[in-house]
């Protein structure tokens, strides 16, 4: 049994344990806020690794933005963290060797090895957030592509430039799907420019109409990227995790997917494996890569 | 060097030759119409096969329809065949190994192997004919899903049901970047439901605006699905291949996905491995594979 420092970067926060080669935690997940600056994250990282590093086989962070295939560095910028983020170091943080891979991917790993795609070797996983992150695996493995930056959820849900999306570009399966998107869909459907995300939630729940239109909008467009994804793949599953998937009903959507594919049955699955689903698939998949 | 008998099944001819493991065709390229039935499919291929059989080492079969992970049968139904064409016992027609693979997966090998995107691997191959074919290849692998069946260019292109597609649904890409979408699309410029793919191709060269623009329209129709497809394979290349990829423009399609990905820079290119691809890949494939 070997053990392995855990770490997720994300533009808010930045969380740690010590995990084993199962995934299981080993003591209580500690967070810091993510500094503001490129050298104040290398600190408190280095710092961090420091009160773990001699009793610990290697350190694996899950980090938002696209990794590189050898699995050290990050590539282009990262919307939520500083500029210059790019250009750590990784390998300078510790002693011991520094594993790193996207935080979705991390993920999507954690959902294959011990969640709710166990043991399915071909799955697709949308985190739904305030944006839309994405985890593909592809046989076994995960989709990487040429560079390590596969897996990004924009593609089009209209060819008209209706709704402007992070990316800069229009109309990305992230500018409806996500949490931002329901705002956006609920400030149509209720004509107000102020409603926010978790306003629509709330009305939902207080059986107001146009928000429950604005929830089912929202959950069909999600759905029609899954009808996309599944005839793209061809995958045992499409697992939903994010803090925004428990306001979705899967068994409503993988009905729906599975009478517009042309592919064969695909399961709709909520998340397993947990809040700590980012570092606990850093550790294991390093543990496999390493 | 050994030789195979590569065959081509599509909904309007058959067509054979043998070829070598370089990808040679080795004597002239024959056609039969493709018969009514399964039955009389059957009994052509077979015919077709007991001429070359004593000269060959298998048998590699490119056919419409999407085809199992053990390339042994076809599964589910194939628009352009007779219904029953899925339950050919493929292995029986020879005494030598039948392989068999979707012709769009073929064609994306042929490509890899000796075309386009030689030595790339990740690339996503689009046939833009009639309809819209798909094979992508993701780290030198074919994507082929949990059943064979991955790689269907059935990803919506609209939210609004404003176009059929032959799949039964909505608004997918097929519906927009095939042959039929140019016409659907040339439908509406033009304001004449009677135009034809045909006549739009001839009048946008004899200089009438409105053709040109339904190709403008249809020509960023497949560069939108491209920008999604590059997002979620951060592919080294797209190549373009089918009757209809002449008449893009890959050079401005290149440069606009370029400006609107989220990923790192990808090729757009015109397929190089020709008319015979099918066969030609799957004699290729089956190379490695059997």
């Amino acid at each position: 049994m070997n053990n392995a420092l855990g770490i997720d970067i994300g533009g808010t926060k930045i969380s740690y344990a010590v995990i084993d080669n199962n995934g299981e935690i080993k003591n209580e997940v500690k967070k810091i806020s993510t500094p503001k600056t490129k050298d104040e994250i290398y600190n408190a990282l280095k710092n961090i690794i420091a009160e773990f590093e001699d009793n610990i086989d290697f350190v694996a962070i899950a980090t938002a933005g696209a990794v590189n295939n050898e699995n050290t560095g990050v590539i282009g910028s990262t919307a939520n963290l500083p500029s210059g983020y790019k250009d750590i170091d990784f390998s300078t943080l510790s002693k011991k060797i520094v594993f790193i891979e996207n935080d979705a991917n991390c993920a999507a790993w954690a959902e294959y090895k011990i969640g709710a795609s166990k043991g399915m070797k071909n799955s697709v996983m949308l985190t739904l957030g305030t944006g839309v992150g994405g985890g593909i695996i592809v046989n076994g493995k995960l989709l990487k592509g040429k560079s390590g930056a596969a897996g990004e959820m924009h593609f089009i849900m209209s060819r008209k430039n209706e709704r402007h999306c992070t990316c800069g570009s229009y109309d990305c399966f992230e500018a409806y799907a996500s949490g931002n998107g329901l705002k956006k869909t609920a400030e149509i459907v209720t004509d107000n420019p102020d409603i926010t995300t978790y306003d629509v939630i709330e009305l939902a729940g207080n059986n107001d109409e146009k928000s429950i239109e604005a929830l089912k909008i929202w959950q069909n467009d999600i759905m029609l990227g899954i009808v996309g994804l599944a005839n793209i793949f061809d995958p045992d599953c499409v697992v939903l995790s994010g803090s925004m998937e428990k306001f979705v009903n899967t068994e409503e959507i993988e009905k729906k997917v599975n009478s517009l594919i042309v592919t064969t049955p695909v399961r709709v699955l909520h998340a397993k494996a947990g809040n700590y689903s980012g570092m606990i698939g850093a550790v294991l998949l390093a543990n496999e890569l390493i």
